[in-house]
């Protein structure tokens, strides 16, 4: 029966390794720094708003565009609606700009044939960095697409555009480029300038992840609207205190607005999500305040955990990358759990060293300190 | 430029014709009996369940299977959590499962190839009867599958299995079968020796799409769980007045259901959206409750569309279709939305001649038939 089953799902679906989320524990009194979320709640008048929508109107389908949310943001971007396709997350658009701008290289076990010129076809490439968000080749393999990572440099800056010509790995053809910009899980920023030269020299689509870009000094939404292949990605739930509603937007051309708008679920917004994410835009300041707090935390942060020995990079999110002394990052993890602050660690090479602390309030991130200052003075 | 735009999206995206979601106008006073809404609100205890979750919360990502939910409906429907996904509406899951079980025929311009034995291939096939759900197309052209759909007889019933197999048309093979069940748009509903029978003679997947089956006698649960490649969908959209927050679910064997949760969304479903769904299953008395209102107003508004001269089909669900008299069904939409009655019309060969109806409250129904009244006597 087994092998029955097996032979009813694709060869691609079975051989897949999906994507890991952070873990979502119910422990009491845990402090969860995993996992990147804003330690702020939203603002008192969404949770109103949202209150306020909790009504008979719930037996009806959302708009399927989620229109008046459409509309309010591309009045604070500067562009049309056209310009704007809402998600259920920005996970949901990265995987449907896979589908709309790649083609699979594979057809199940039966077609994995070399193209007629004997390269690799760029029209099925998925190209990044690593690291960055690791739901990316998730994403590609998903679909039957080509991966093509490309390392950053050893401080996590790009390559400059001359050293990609060098690096023969490059593909200036890749159907998409994925740059997560500020970087994760790096923390580090990318000037205009880099973001730009990149943009111009790709003949593919590039979506660039500004997810954590409200902890950064510069945002690179210009590049959306000024260059056609290239598409901006935001999401509501980290600044924006909305993971549990599922809300994030591409912002670029109508074109490629358009082909993505094809293929996503009619419904795929859920109506509180709306509501919630149009509230909160009416709110900004009580965020710009909330971003303040977080960034004047991870520079505390920063200094507190380099003076214990931590190699802290700079950052312009809200989580820091650190390489801790003492003990390897996998040890660190543990310790920490069993003193119950909850850390990330990925174990991808790039960065097996390092630990990703995500920035929570002053009293959370004094508790890591402690926990951290415990664990080393137990180890002397 | 515009040659550019569309040179980055792939051909069979740039050819999709998209599916419409039926209308959702925001006009004043408006009786909208067109996309099968329930008329009801959700139970009062919902509503405060969903107000009670809407606080801090809100930043943090909701469970990413929506656990507590699959273990509710495993309790339920008499099987373990492992049996069930639940989707962003039973939409997300529908198109998951093409994308898990069937192979794309072409990949972009360059392989339209026969294949090699020269018969269609099965794998790449997604099978329906029409006229059914108008989505399953959509969703196998998105994908790049090929599409079987095999007319239903000329009331709407299943072809037996020997007509299926003298109609050489219907493909035994096919990766994967969809059966609306009860059907829509005709209503009609189909017994369980019908279904039994069709799926133990398929060797694909069979999805037995029960989105309306709170309104019939009888359900195919049982099957989901007998047959290891048959899964049943439900959703908390229309029968649990929960269109706006997006909760469906799929039942069947632990094998296909993981093969699904590997390609979804890692947070596909909203919090909220959980929160409301495991609120509803705690009362469902309250709407076993208004199922029977539902279905009284049904059988109401079919016999009295019948004194006006329409053809009423027998129906399971909680709409009619009905062939009306004196003007076509196409003038008979435009009619009653001049007198601000929304119902559904589908340009479809099968169903051309016919109108679709949700049914309302008894005030909504009693509005439709005094519309349709002033619209035959003015034609007099």
């Amino acid at each position: 029966m087994k092998a029955k089953i097996s032979s009813l799902i694709r060869p691609l679906v079975r051989d897949l390794n999906p994507y890991v989320p952070g873990e979502q524990p119910k422990i009491k009194g845990l402090i969860k720094l995993n996992t990147n979320e804003n330690p702020y709640p939203p603002s008192p008048r969404v949770l109103n708003a949202i209150k306020a929508g909790v009504d008979a109107r719930l037996r009806l389908y959302p708009n399927p565009t989620a229109q008046a949310l459409r509309e309010r943001l591309a009045k604070l971007h500067r562009c049309k609606s056209e310009n704007i396709i809402i998600g259920n997350g920005s996970d949901e658009l990265l995987a449907l700009a896979v589908r709309c701008f790649v083609e699979p290289a594979n057809q199940g076990n039966a077609s994995r044939m070399p193209n007629p010129n004997g390269k690799t076809d760029a029209r099925t490439l998925v190209q990044y960095f690593t690291p960055s968000y690791s739901l990316y080749p998730v994403l590609a393999e998903t679909h039957g697409a080509r991966c093509n990572p490309v390392p950053l440099k050893s401080d996590f800056d790009f390559p400059s555009l001359s050293e990609l010509r060098r690096n023969r790995k490059w593909n200036f053809s890749a159907a998409l480029t994925f740059v997560t910009t500020p970087n994760a899980p790096s923390g580090r920023a990318y000037s205009l300038r880099q973001l730009d030269d990149l943009c111009r020299n790709q003949r593919g689509v590039v979506v660039l992840d500004e997810a954590y870009v409200d902890f950064a000094e510069k945002n690179a939404m210009r590049l959306a609207l000024a260059h056609p292949h290239v598409l901006v990605a935001r999401t509501f739930s980290k600044a924006y205190s909305l993971c549990f509603q599922r809300v994030g937007y591409f912002v670029g051309h109508a074109g490629l607005i358009g082909a993505l708008d094809k293929i996503r679920d009619s419904y795929n917004v859920n109506g509180l999500g709306q509501i919630a994410a149009l509230a909160t835009l009416e709110d900004l300041p009580f965020y710009h305040a909330n971003f303040k707090k977080i960034i004047a935390a991870r520079e505390k942060l920063s200094e507190d955990l380099r003076h214990l020995g931590f190699q802290v990079l700079p950052s312009q999110t809200n989580f820091i990358l650190a390489r801790p002394p003492k003990f390897s990052a996998e040890e660190w993890l543990h310790k920490l759990r069993e003193r119950k602050v909850l850390i990330r660690w990925f174990k991808y090479p790039e960065v097996r060293d390092y630990l990703r602390v995500t920035i929570g309030t002053p009293a959370e991130t004094g508790a890591l300190c402690k926990a951290v200052r415990q664990i080393l003075d137990k180890s002397r």
